[in-house]
């Protein structure tokens, strides 16, 4: 099992064989969080339904939620003009972020 | 002029000096698209209400809307937990996408 080849086609990776995943609350339209996927994230992401990404940290495949149980529903997946960046609707169970906020933008506001 | 040294302090760039900026119209929650800032397209961006990013393709500094007329006033920026994304929340004129769409995701979904 991998990528579907006209989507693998399609994606623009950065050097680290990579695109950024905005994800966002499918109803509030809250941004939750910025993660990374490679081709295999994508395709798990894609087709198990739970949110899957890289992480860059720990060089190893996180599926969002499985230690927290703050687990992502995937309800849609964009990709965008240029092919580089994926853009996940989901259905966020819980906090998103590690801290416990429910959003990764929540507590660092630069303006206003 | 250069970015604020606390804000500074606490971005985490990329190997390129950049991190990713979500851009999202802050009313209804669409996310239009994402770019890419260094340290003075970010300062630019929280000082001039425009927003402002690198790119990466041409190689310079980027106010969105300045051939097109599709300017993004700027109503908030945040920082996220890791320091390493940018949230911009704007107003967008016109189409977010060079392809005339609204935003950059609207013509590619690969799930529903």
């Amino acid at each position: 099992m991998s990528l579907d080849p006209d989507i693998a086609a399609r994606l623009k990776r950065g050097p680290d064989g990579l695109v950024p995943a905005i994800v966002q609350q499918y109803d509030s339209g809250e941004v939750l969080m910025l993660a990374w996927m490679d081709d295999e994230a994508l395709h798990r992401t894609l087709t198990t339904g739970r949110a899957t990404y890289w992480s860059r940290s720990r060089q190893e495949y996180w599926v969002k939620g499985n230690t927290s149980g703050h687990v992502q529903h995937v309800k849609a997946v964009a990709l965008d003009c240029d092919g580089d960046t994926v853009l996940l609707k989901v259905d966020q169970v819980g906090a998103a972020c590690h801290t416990g906020d429910r959003t990764c933008f929540d507590a660092d506001a630069l303006l206003p």
